[in-house]
């Protein structure tokens, strides 16, 4: 056997301190993104678990998706769960739409916010909405239009950002293209998703570097997978390079049915406390997001990725 | 309900890119720390995973502990543990020790590297090795002496050294010191452990920005565990701070018998993608260490916590 080498670490010629915001917006998704790839559960079931939601101090939730029942069953009953919102007046909803149609079905039932998604790459958006990423893309100015004539905001939500399922890597340019042409059609915000789990800190910052000059001013989220374990630390670098929304799903539920082998969103209680330790706020109890994940287990009926689920906070006996 | 706001995201005044060394050293730990709290299996069934995990090109193998059989009675086989390792002549093997007499027993056995674990809190310390922290730190100039006689290195690991299971938060002022009276009683390099499996990149960098001073060109590596979800941010954080060496378990085996509620070691495979993907180098072959995942699976008769192992590396199909 030989002895380990005893030189010296390496240390980077330049370690700058990175300035972190003081605080974050955190926006739940676990009631789309999450409850999507379960088996349906009832409206009741949804609202149990977003009284638990709003129970955190969460500000942004994304409550449902208007798209095809027959594709996502568990996102038929979108009219009747946009309906319930009104109980929760300190939360801004949003609903996530794959088309000009959901769009107006989503403003027809009261919702104020879209997001508007659009991968980049063809065969994952052939997979997920029958269109080239081309076509979706070229949809966005419909939709900006139809939102902005009824006072409702969109997100453009750029799906496969960084992987795709069937292609591979996604070349940065083909997502800096799409965020211009979103930009052009007057998206009011941009995210970048990483939708089957893949991306590490590294290619987080890369993009969102490229991103920057193009989108000026427009506010950016930044939507991560936990399927390769990687979702925190690119959630981190993604906050470290500027980035103030992040998505996340309390429990951890979640996944993508169009994704093979992704699995949940990093889990809210999970981020919210690697924010709060790291000194950013997001106005989130640890107490209540751990409570509300226990509430999210018993909706679907199995166990759930969360960590502090399982560990608890550090801070707590 | 209300909109959301779509205020411009808060760029940082300065966003600097931190330098990334362009290798860092992965100690495989699964046969030690991975090993030591499961059910005691076979010195064959633990050489098996020890090929499997030399064909990953791993260089560092913390290869057992020279401790108490009745404490750890998974490595009361230590002695034939050491014996075997000469079949691997390109891995620099290590031992764990928790005193003196166990430093003697490392070297009469082979070992020309140990790991003397002090840890930071007294609590800790004293379920740990019945010693208090300061008797601890007291013993690393006898084992550096008896170590440096026989031409054997040693790293002294500093346990706890964010959080106690029983105190709470560790005072950085307590590992720095630590930290100083290791450098003067003459030890080869230092590791800073997250022993309980509790911190944060920004605590990480805080320990590290803290201890450079003190230690100056001692080598420091860093070990974490991903009991809360953050092993791996915390990990990124570390290197992005300066630190080449770091531990990690194939399969993300291990947990603390000590530390209530730990769990996992943050797996090898794991961190070697997000260390690839980030472009620097570990030498770790990513299907082998999936590979050498599923023989640690086999091993131990159970499901493991790593993510690669789950859902596989993103540039294969």
């Amino acid at each position: 056997m030989t002895t380990p080498a005893t030189t010296p670490a390496t240390t980077p010629a330049t370690t700058p301190a990175t300035t972190l915001p003081g605080h974050v917006t955190i926006r739940e998704v676990s009631l789309r993104d999450g409850l999507q790839n379960e088996k349906p559960v009832s409206l009741q079931a949804k609202l149990d678990l977003l009284a638990a939601i709003a129970a955190t101090g969460v500000t942004e939730v994304e409550a449902t998706a208007f798209v095809s029942p027959s594709k996502v069953p568990a996102m038929a009953d979108a009219p009747q769960m946009a309906e319930a919102l009104s109980g929760f007046p300190d939360i801004a909803f949003s609903a996530l739409v794959a088309s000009p149609n959901g769009a107006r079905r989503a403003i027809a039932a009261g919702l104020t916010d879209v997001q508007f998604v659009v991968a980049a790459t063809d065969e994952f958006s052939r997979a997920n909405v029958g269109r080239s990423s081309d076509e979706a893309v070229a949809q966005i100015a419909e939709i900006t239009a139809i939102a902005h004539d009824a006072d409702t905001t969109v997100e453009v939500i750029i799906a496969t950002s960084w992987d795709c399922p069937f292609e591979g890597p996604t070349p940065t340019g083909r997502v800096v293209d799409i965020a211009a042409a979103a930009r052009d059609a007057g998206a009011d915000r941009l995210a970048i998703a990483d939708t089957i789990g893949t991306t590490t800190p590294r290619r987080v910052t890369t993009l969102i570097d490229a991103l920057r000059p193009v989108i000026a001013d427009l506010p950016l989220g930044a939507h991560f997978h936990n399927t390769r374990g990687t979702g925190l630390a690119s959630a981190y670098a993604a906050v470290g390079a500027g980035v103030t929304r992040l998505d996340a799903s309390i429990g951890g539920l979640g996944g993508c049915p169009f994704a093979p082998g992704a699995t949940g969103n990093i889990a809210t209680e999970d981020l919210a406390y690697l924010l709060r330790d790291s000194g950013i706020d997001t106005g989130i109890d640890l107490d209540a997001a751990i409570h509300a994940a226990d509430v999210a287990r018993q909706v679907v009926g199995h166990d759930l990725p969360s960590s502090l689920l399982r560990a608890g906070d550090r801070l707590r006996k």
